[in-house]
């Protein structure tokens, strides 16, 4: 259920039984919009005022439809427009509010072991393509070039957002008065969970010895020797922490453990691969639990010493929304 | 054939007939590298010696192998890596020679109808990690912030990619003194028949009333009302020669035309999806028909009057190579 953007419930000659009941309530508490579709209409019709009854006592658009003769599919196909959230097909900026146009923003990509040959991940492009669509300029180089760049240019980057992999370096060479974040951070703050995020991740400090993680990633990416989710993070915690963890990763669509409760904190990749409520719904039975969630680049910038700095940005900027 | 980097012969018992003779013909003659697989090796096995005596016969390597019982396998695999040329799986630079690190290349990306939602089209993203690659720093913008980047912020770009179709601006934009191509033209000089381009694109000017131009396109993207193949190209060649043309646009791996010498061009389009041998293939019926060929970023550069000044970058480099 958590990647449902959409619900479309078929029944026949106007009969909703227990089961379809049973998933209207599932719909319902996860906020999943839904239409009724009466399917075998030329065997089965339902009557305008049957019709008419069924949408007031179920709250939503009922259709008489035939998979057979395709009588009513532009209705259903008008449905599916209407009830489809648009957040699941539009993109909305992750930069609106933070940049304004001709404004330069300094983009820190690694060229890494994971790095698709001759391309670049999908994070990065996402974010040029944003900063082109609120007409700034985008600056793309190397860790390595950062330092050297920003003393030779005299350039005043609006942003600077880093991989979170090298978050620490970069916020090393970016002078302080330059707001600096990570691109998984920009991710969780667009389509992640980022207020139970900011609750969660200071959680870091508290974990004791034999505690367990539980790491959500989203794509099925090759997964390398050292990779983030698998060894970089788990990693960088133990030593933070100094404490004996144990980590899980649960990656793709695959199902999140029922007992999420024996879990002390759950982190969530950036998702440049999922839509907003797809994040959220996935998270939701650990909010629901009382299990601190994070995310990647906030995990990461915690236990470097950068958390502070890296969620400025965010932070100030839903403060000035909700003045 | 002209799509083809490595053949695999596969005989049996040794014995090499009329058509197995005339293939390696073929690939001796578009110059494919290619071996002999004796299969069936479980039935009709070939001798060590009778192998020696095929290898010099064919001047190829001959191998022994079985689909059924897979003996063999791994000498199969072994002789088709010693057989792929390298530069179809391994990505050489671009920008080599042209940047050195630490140097800005500033990348003129407009966004239009046909740019993906929330994405770049691939020349671009290669091209951003090719600066990366050589440890440049790309600077990427639309097409309306060039003059204000360049005029607020005093850094000199060692060059300036520009997407053909706004070329014309890109060179108003950008200060004489500052190298200036395109990304066509970048992908033409690096995989495309670049000397041929260089000979061939003049003739857009001797073109005359009933002239048949052949566009090869290369990849089968979605085609909008405004397509740079199939409507600008067309509409700016017939304005800057003021003739009546007819045009034909060939896509894909789509065969081209067997009677190529009945057209006055071939404009072939950078093929960020082909390999280098792909492009010089499909292109060598025109060439050897003495048909003028050349570059949808070279064309277009043509017709609006910065041809010289956008292949100068690629003249000067390739000078210093042969000096």
């Amino acid at each position: 259920m958590p990647l449902i953007d959409m619900a479309m419930l078929v029944i026949t000659g106007g009969k909703v039984e227990e089961w379809e009941k049973k998933l209207m309530d599932i719909f319902r508490k996860q906020a999943i919009p839904f239409f009724l579709i009466n399917n075998k209409a030329d065997l089965f019709r339902v009557t305008e005022e049957e019709l008419k009854n069924l949408k007031e006592h179920w709250g939503t658009d009922v259709v008489n439809f035939s998979a057979k003769t395709r009588e009513g599919l532009d209705e259903v196909i008008a449905l599916m427009r209407k009830h489809t959230p648009e957040n699941t097909y539009r993109q909305t900026s992750m930069l609106a509010g933070l940049i304004k146009p001709g404004d330069v923003v300094v983009l820190v990509t690694p060229i890494d072991s994971e790095a698709p040959e001759g391309r670049l991940i999908l994070p990065q492009v996402q974010t040029i393509r944003d900063v082109l669509d609120n007409d700034g300029v985008a600056v793309v180089l190397k860790e390595d070039q950062t330092a050297r760049f920003l003393r030779d240019n005299p350039i005043k980057p609006i942003l600077v957002i880093s991989d979170s992999q090298v978050i620490l370096k970069t916020c090393k060479d970016v002078p302080e008065n330059i707001p600096t974040t990570g691109f998984s951070i920009l991710l969780a703050h667009y389509k992640g969970d980022f207020k139970n995020y900011l609750k969660g991740t200071p959680s870091l400090k508290n974990l004791k010895d034999g505690d367990k993680i539980l790491i959500l990633e989203s794509c099925t990416h090759q997964v390398s020797c050292d990779d983030i989710g698998r060894v970089k993070i788990p990693r960088w915690i133990s030593q933070f922490t100094n404490k004996k963890l144990s980590f899980r990763v649960v990656a793709g669509t695959e199902k999140i453990p029922d007992d999420i409760s024996q879990y002390a904190m759950v982190i969530q990749c950036g998702g440049c691969v999922l839509t907003k409520r797809q994040i959220i719904n996935r998270l939701k039975p650990a909010v629901e639990a009382g299990v601190p969630v994070s995310n990647y680049g906030m995990t990461i910038a915690f236990v470097n010493g950068v958390y502070d700095r890296v969620i400025q940005p965010f932070i100030r900027k839903d403060e000035e929304k909700n003045e």
